[in-house]
Order: C-alpha cells, then structure tokens, then sequence
C-alpha cells in the first residue's frame, strides 16, 4: 500500500541506513530490534534504544507515572527477549515538565526500578534535565547473547511455520478502554495488558539456545506490520491462518462489547509485545512437551515473496494482509 | 550554596543512585561521564547518552539542523573522550515535529554523519518517530578503553595539580552573540566553537595511555560546576588561578565589547568541551615537550576538602568559588 506517508517513510529509512560502518565488530545494525556487536570471543552484544514522549507514545492521563516508567524499561526489554538475548545495563535518560514534582519523580523512578529489579537490568547511566512541558524518557538497553545466536528479523525461508507466544489483541483494546474509562473484569485484564506488557525473555532464550527459531521480532506495531518487517528482511511471503490467531475469551468478549471484529485487534492492535518467530518444519516438534514450558501458537506459514502476505479465512478464501499496525510516519 | 533548586537536584540524585546492580561487570555506574563495563579480557566498554530537547538544550533559531545533529555526536563523543576513550558505536533516537520537511532531516542526519565520520562512530541503530512540536534527540555511544584505564571523576588526590586543554569562555559567549546576530571575526569565532565543539579523543587517549592523568571531566557545564563535580567524587578540595585560565585573544574581546567579565565567562561558562583534568606533581614534566602535542594549562591544585573550592586573584588575595554553571535543576 504505497500512500504518500510510506514514500516519505522510505525516504527517510534510506537516509538512516547511508551511514558509513568504521568496524569489523559490528555484526547487524539499523534495522533490527537490536544491534549486534561482536565484543568477547564468545558473547555478542545487542543495542536498543526507545525514545518515548508524552502525547506521542504514552499520555499521562491513562497511565501513572510509575506505569510509565516501568513500562519504558520493558518495551526495549522486549527487544533484548526478541533477539533471543539477555538483558543486562540500561541507561535512563529523562526529560522532566515542571509539573511533575519530587514526589512523582519517585513514582517514575520506582517503575523504572520495578522493571529493571524484575529482569535484572542493572541501571548504568544516563541522563536527567529539565523541559518546558512534555515527559521524555529515551531508555537504551544492552544486553547479550552467545556468538552468532541472535536471532534477526531476516533469517525467514519459504516452508518454516510462523509461531506466535501468548494471546494477541488485547493491549491494544486496553488503550481504548482506558481513554473510555471503562469498567468490568475483561477491561482491566486489558487495560493491565496495556499497561505492563510482559518481556518473553525466557522464551527468547529457549529459541536461541535451542536454535529453534530462524526469524524473529516483537510485536510492538501489530502482527500485520511485524510481519512484514520479517518478510522484508528476509525476502519472503507469508500466510497467516485467521482462525488460529490465539485470543484470550476476555479479549474476544471485551472486542464484543467493542464493536471491534476479534481478527482485526489481533493482526493490528499493536504493543502486545509477544514474540512472532518462524521455525523450520522439522523443528516443530521440539515446541511441544513438557521440555518446552512456552505457550507458543502456530499461526501460518512462510511463502515466496512473490506470494506476498495474505489472511486465510475460516472457509480457505484467502486475501491480502494490509498493513495496519502503527507507523509513526502515517 | 544550598538553594531550593539544590536540594531538590540532590533529592533526585539519590534518587537515579538508588539502583540495584545485577552485574559483576559494571565497574563504574551513574556519576561518571560514563558508565564503565567489563567486556573482553583487555577492554572496558564505556557507556553513555545525552537527551537533547528543543528549547531546552538548542534552538533552532540559533543552529541549522545540520549543526544540531553534528554537535548531538559531538557532545556524546566528548563523554568519551573524558573518560580517555575511543568512540566505537552510537545510538540515534529522533522525534521529528512536522515542520520538519524530509530535505530538513536529510541536513539533521547530514550533520550525525559529518560528526560520525570525523571521530569513526558507526551508527548501529536507534529509533524514529513522530513529534506533535518540539525536535528531540537522543544520542547513545559505545566506547571502550584497555581494562582498568578509564579515567574517571573520583581519582583526584591533594597535591596533584589541575590541567584544562585548549582555551575557555568562547563558547557560552557564542550563544549569546549568535541570539544578538552580531558579526565580526570575534562574533564568528565565538558562535563557530559553540556550534561546533571539538571532543579531545586524542588527548584523551594520550592521558589514559600515558597514565598521566588522575581524574578527568569534560567542560560541558563550565569550569565551576564540573571542578565541582571532580571534587565531590574524590572528595577534595580545589584552588583556582585566575590568571592562569586560558582565554583567546578573540574571546577576550569580545568579553569586553559584550561587557562581560573574562574571568567569569571562563569560569561559569559552558559548553566549551574541553578537558579538565588532574595530574600527579611527578607527572607533570610529561606534559611538555615535543612528545606531547597538545595545548593544556595549569590552572591550580587539589586541596583538601576543608578547604573547599577557592579562586586565587592575581593579587594573591583568595575567595571561594561558587558554582555558577549550568544546572537543568535550578
């Protein structure tokens, strides 16, 4: 879907990715969840960095300070576990409106604290100033993995099956339910889901050192859009089976009393941060039984490029799947 | 000086400090100009970011965007060099406002790779999104130096005396004639060392190397505040000579058609990027001569704590040295 948005997007992606690398250390850069850097002889570092401003990316009127903060640690946390890596320094910068006070500063600080504590992220540096009126936090993480087994977005082939962890949709639901202000069981499960979004470092960490997964990333934009990241990376298709996207029954119910079709909060709604990988058929059968304590879903398969990315329905009619997730730039 | 702004700075700084450390490999965390990690066997990685918001920290009135992504790395690189490392890798986080046109950002990204060029940083990754008004960036770089040598803030003991590199005032006077739009060679000059800080890797590299030098800080909020900060963490005391700072002729100047004090801006002003550092009395003969090439001045020396930071006239007649630098929390 080339709309002038994309266009202007592409040019500037282009621009990011014309700079020069003066090292032999540097394994992946732009482009990836992470950056890949080959430092001892056995263990490679990853780089990610997140910058989130107010109005843009949270809204202080639907999340409290320390939901803010811990959940700025773990979205780049969520980039590490995508890796297939382990989290370990961050660096917290932060940009501070004269009207959040002492008192609520210890509340930012106390959610960055809780995410860090709760995956063990050892907060290295960064950076503390003032601004006239937006909330900015830029949180890098650097985490590591063994030599060569960071699992990148590009590494997909035609025939490897497209898994998913956990349930989809729900998050973004979330978002709309808090600006609503609504109540009930299945808005606050979403609204929680919204709010903390749960790293998969451990699952991460089972598809690497298993060499399990060939392609990975998290969903941060929504599945449509992740996906195609991963199809453009590796040059490939893809085919995503509607009926088997997982869904909690809260989700399905709350999407009901939405008004919003259940597929489509799954394929678009974005920031559930689970992770969607592919994996080759002959190493399916690894993701089940008790050796494998994941819940993990498959969802579709890998395709040539030429067939590009298409839904199938119920009935076997099968569409092309649009991008719809979040672009910053749309 | 104990201010309300003081001490509510202080109570955020305990604040950031109060992390827990999950790592036997972070030799040096939050305080420094850099957090320092053990990496290879030989090599210590140094870590560090600076968040940058219009308004706050530049103004686009006063700098193109080419000279705000340049001085962005600029500033990064000069935490680095305060440390007496090498620059490897650097993060890039943007929000652009819209009134940012793609030409624009494509001048932005031009200055990044003109300052990435000229100090070797490979660009590894970083973020991109949207702004509703105000232009932010967040730069990230990874540097390393040999194991044990970074040099940091604490290390300065009574007796050793104080080095500034190059010459100092000239860059906070650029900022205030670029707002003034005055010219002349003097104006000029000024502005140039304001938009374009020169980090001193190579000096840097030569006083971690040479084991010359025993605690370091760059000028990035003036002299007053960052001796400030050395005397803190080594927990000393400092004098000042007032005659001894080194101004340029064309700085002097245009202090005095200014009508500022050329003590003053040498000694509050920030922003020059210059190192200032201290050396053990038996060091100091290393750093003269043909084997040194670079320009650094003896401007005092450590004290004991008692005796606080004094400045000594060129009368002989002492007073204390207050803190007037820059500081985002007063």
């Amino acid at each position: 879907m080339a709309t002038g948005g994309d266009s202007e997007f592409e040019r500037i992606r282009r621009m990011t990715r014309s700079i020069k690398c003066f090292s032999d250390q540097l394994l992946t850069g732009i482009g990836d969840d992470c950056a890949v850097v080959a430092c001892a002889p056995h263990t490679d570092w990853l780089l990610t960095a997140d910058l989130l401003i107010e109005g843009v990316h949270f809204d202080r009127k639907w999340f409290s300070l320390q939901q803010i903060g811990s959940k700025a640690v773990r979205v780049n946390v969520s980039d590490i576990a995508a890796m297939g890596g382990v989290p370990e320094f961050a660096l917290v910068s932060l940009a501070i409106p004269p009207d959040v006070s002492v008192p609520s500063l210890e509340a930012l600080y106390g959610g960055i604290r809780e995410a860090a504590t709760a995956f063990r992220v050892t907060i290295a540096g960064g950076d503390l100033s003032r601004t006239a009126d937006l909330l900015v936090l830029d949180v890098m993480i650097l985490g590591r993995t063994e030599r060569g087994r960071a699992i990148l977005r590009s590494g997909a082939q035609v025939g490897e099956r497209i898994f998913v962890s956990g349930t989809l949709g729900e998050a973004s639901l979330g978002l709309r339910v808090a600006r609503e202000q609504r109540c009930g069981p299945d808005a606050e499960s979403a609204v929680a889901r919204q709010r903390c979004p749960e790293p998969r470092v451990d699952l991460g960490r089972a598809l690497s050192q298993g060499r399990l997964a060939a392609a990975m990333i998290d969903l941060s934009d929504g599945l449509s859009s992740d996906l195609a990241h991963i199809c453009e990376a590796s040059g490939v298709g893809a085919k995503i089976r509607l009926q088997d996207l997982p869904m909690s029954d809260s989700c399905r119910r709350l999407a009901a009393t939405l008004g919003v079709e259940p597929a489509a909060a799954a394929l678009h709604g974005g920031e559930d941060y689970e992770l969607l990988f592919t994996v080759r058929p002959d190493a399916v059968a690894a993701l089940g039984g008790s050796g494998f304590p994941f819940t993990v879903t498959e969802i579709g398969e890998i395709l040539p490029a030429a067939a590009g990315m298409v839904v199938e329905h119920s009935d076997g009619r099968c569409e092309g799947l649009q991008t719809l997730g979040y672009d910053h730039f749309r």
